[in-house]
This record gives C-alpha cells, structure tokens and sequence, in this order.
C-alpha cells in the first residue's frame, strides 16, 4: 500500500460503530488517516465497547455533536436508516462537509440525498464489499478491507471533490476502488450478494429439522450467511427488491432446467449444466475474497 | 479415539484412490488399522502418486487381484459405477470377504447388491460425510474423517458381523457412525447435501459474466461446491433423482413465499422468513464441519 495513497483527515464521524463501522475505526486509527475518530450510536455501552477495541477516540450518542467537527461522515447503519441519518447530519456537519456509507443498497439513498443538502454539503455513496454473518465492533478487524472491492457510486450531480474524497478514503484502507453509478451497483449486487443471501436463507429455512444430524460441510458452506441479521437484510431486500425479483427471476430458471433434466434422468444435460458450474465457479478469484492483483 | 475402538485387518484394499479413497488410506495406515492397503485404480500414475503420498502400500490396475487377498474392500468410486465394480470383486475376492463403499447415494447401490453376492461375500453400503470439492490424492488428509459423521446402511440381510466390520472400520478412522436404512439416507442426503449441491450450481450457472468484478465472500461461500466434479455429481443426481425432485420442490416453495413477499414489499413477512433462517442456521454445530462431542 503506497503512502501516498493516503488521505488525511482532523476529524471522521462513524455512525454506527458495528461490525463495518468498527472496522473502518480501527483501520483509521491504525494507518493514521485521521487524527480523531467520533464514534455515534444509540446506545453508550457499545460506544465503550468500540474506545476500549481502540476503534474509536471518543463516542456520543447524540448525532448532531457528533458530526460537528467532521469533515467525513461515514454512515455504516442499515440501509432504511441512511437518508433520513445523513439529512439531519447535513445540518449539523461543517460547511462543505462529505457525507458517505457503507450501505449495501445505493439507488434508493442517493435519489433521496443527491444534491438535496444544504450549505455544500454533499453526500457520495459507497459500499465496501466485505463484511460476514458475524456482527459487532467485537468482531471488527483494522485489514478488513484490504484487497477487497469498494463500489462509490458519484452521479451527474457529485463533484470531483467529493468523489476523490470517498474514493481517496477507501484506497487508504487498503481497498480496490470501482466506480459504478447507483443503479448498476444495485443490479450488480442483487446478483452478486443479495441473491445469494436469499438462496442461502431458503435453503436454511427449507431444511426439515430431522435431518440436522446429517448436515455436513456443504450445507454449512453454502448456508453460512443464512445466519446474517435478519432486520438488516429485510432492510437490504425491500431497498432492491426490484433487481432482486430480476435475479431471483433468473436463478428459479436455472433451477427450472435442473428441475427438467432429473424429471427425464438426462444425465447428458445434467453434465453440461454441471461443468457450467464448475468452470463459471473455478474462474472467480481465490477462495478466500480478496483479488489477486 | 480410544484404542479399543480399532478393528485390525491384514489387508483392506481401496477401489479409487482419490480424495475418499486416498484419506481412508493415509488414515488405515498412520492408525494401523491394517497391515497392508492395496489401492485399485485405473491409472497406473495416480497409484504411484498414491504410494508416494503413503496412502497405500502398493497399487494395482487389475481388480481382480487387487481384492484377492482382501478381508475389505471400499469402493470410492462415482456411484454409478460402485454396484458392478462391487459384483466383479465379489468374485475373485477372499470367501466371506465384506465390501463397502462411500458413495454419496445408497437405495440403489444397495439393491444391486444386497444378497447378490457368492461364496459369503456381504456387501454393506457406507457413507462418510466428508470431502470437499478439491479432488484427487494430492488433496487427501489422514484427519479427513474425524469427528464426522459416517452413516451405515444396513438392510434386514445384513448380518450382525459383517453390519460391525463395517461400523467397527467407521469408528477405528475417528468418525461417529449413524444407522440408516439405505431409503432413509437417500432422503436425508438430497436435503442436507445434494440439494445444497444444487441450488450452489445453480448460482454459478446464472451469475452473469460481466458482475464477476463485484463478486464478495458472500457469493464465494455460498457457491464453493459449485466446483465440484461435474461427472461425479451427475452420477449422483441421477442415482436420487427422485428424492432430490422433492427436496427441489420444497426449496421452490420456500423461494416462492421470499418472492411474494419481495413482490409486496411485505417487510414484516421478509422479516419472519429471515429470523427463521438465522435461528436454524445458528442451530446447526460448528462451522468447520465437526461437530462437538
């Protein structure tokens, strides 16, 4: 990671100090980026939970002191709550302050705040693609980014500022920055995560308890995050359940010529479908999520 | 493990020396289950390589007598092919000699073979729920079966010793044997492992080429076994076809009801079909795919 990549800040607000949010923490305080953290959140104890894994300096649970100074805000809260959030920031915050997220959704909250802000204040979405099922500044990690995929998502309206702003603080992580508009980031998504979650979730709902004995590493494997949290996965499916229906629409066709080719025992047809897999599976990146570059 | 577990044999020769195969081997051998471990394969460089990785003491092409001395023989072999590989060995193997296997599939394997066989050969069908999608010897781990499950499937003609041989093998490499009838297996498989196989394939298959940029831990996860061995897996998608048609009918179900929920926009739906995923997932043991005893 080059030095130079890195962009210093006084102050950066995190609103929402859990799993992502905490993780940004540490990474600022670690590499330096900033010299303050203000963690925001809704209750107190967390907040001393996130200054004692050092992911935070201070923290407050009142959002208005807490953007007060920050000339990045970063809302990593779920995603029906980001707007509403970074309105009420967007009067609180410093002149030309950036506001930003870390929201698996982006067409929904940017059409709400994009150009909508008051005194130069401006609001570029992101979404960085890392996260898991676990949840909780306990779980935070300072490299949780590093190697790994951040959408921003500027619009006609956002200036060039703003975006190397965002696009500058994820590079500073350790991230691979992309830029996306907002719209294709979610149609992206739906298919990349948001279906998957769903497949995941079905299947784990699906399973007759009785057969729990003879679950094995597949089923485990394939059904990790099915044990992601609900409340914000709701949020994530009706922020884009337009595009989801799109992919769900896609897989249940999939699954349709599956369906068709063991009602008949093709096993012509089902070797084609299965080498699809197969060599579709083998040439996405290493096992573990980060690209090689 | 204790020690008394072990049941000793002079020679148990191993039908395909792949992932399974190769394990059973490496793990007979540093256990000291048997004195002598034959493997059997097509080709004469896997079995060298097999040999050099110490998972048998030497190798043959030829069936015949590659059992011929055999108090045990496990077929590793794609399911499609264990039943008739399994006759031909009945007869050039020692008389009262017992077969096994570890096939992913059982009803039909099972009724090929039950009470088929000559001179007091017993064949009792086997299934050690480990593996991954890497294949081949290079891949074998002596540990690959400890702490997992391994579900033998006797019938009402199976004897009481040959049923033990079999279980009392199971338990000497360090798994926790179950008892299915082979039906019952058949059925609990398609859900707990063949339609996780499927609904992963079917994931990979729909993912648009061009999103593969924005493809995160989620997806990786859930479509791991997506990379299986197509031919593998094919053979045993025909083997339970039936029992997999309705494993696939229930996930359809379940896909169906998120889909009318995403289509309403039904939040509060959303979120009871999500705490029920995560309350089922979170109750299934350990992530690694052992479970705690």
């Amino acid at each position: 990671m080059a030095t130079s990549n890195r962009t210093r800040f006084d102050t950066i607000a995190i609103v929402g100090v859990g799993l992502i949010g905490g993780s940004i923490g540490l990474a600022v305080r670690q590499r330096q980026i900033a010299r303050r953290v203000i963690g925001v959140g809704r209750r107190a104890a967390s907040l001393g939970q996130a200054r004692r894994r050092g992911a935070i300096d201070c923290g407050t649970t009142r959002l208005a002191s807490g953007v007060a100074d920050a000339e990045l805000t970063i809302f990593c809260t779920p995603v029906h709550l980001i707007a509403e959030q970074a309105r009420e920031a967007a009067t609180h915050c410093p002149a030309d302050a950036v506001l930003s997220d870390a929201g698996s959704t982006k067409r929904r909250i940017v059409e709400r705040l994009d150009g909508a802000m008051p005194r130069g204040v401006r609001f570029v979405g992101a979404h960085p693609l890392a996260g898991s099922e676990n949840r909780g500044v306990s779980e935070a990690r300072a490299d949780l980014f590093v190697g790994r995929v951040c959408v921003v998502t500027p619009t006609e309206r956002t200036g060039a500022r703003e975006a190397e702003t965002v696009s500058g603080f994820w590079r500073s992580l350790g991230s691979r920055v992309l830029t996306m508009s907002p719209e294709a980031h979610d149609q992206a998504l739906a298919h990349t995560s948001h279906l998957p979650h769903l497949a995941a979730a079905a299947l784990a709902v699906a399973l007759p308890e009785k057969y729990h004995e003879v679950v094995a590493t597949g089923f485990r494997d394939t059904t990790r995050i099915a044990a992601s949290d609900p409340e914000l996965w709701t949020a994530i499916f009706i922020e884009n359940a337009g595009p989801l229906l799109d992919a769900l629409a896609s897989y249940e066709g999939t699954l349709h010529k599956f369906r068709r080719a063991l009602e008949s025992r093709d096993a012509r047809k089902l070797l084609q479908l299965w080498n699809q897999s197969c060599s579709k599976r083998q040439r996405l990146a290493g096992d573990d999520g980060r690209r090689r570059e």
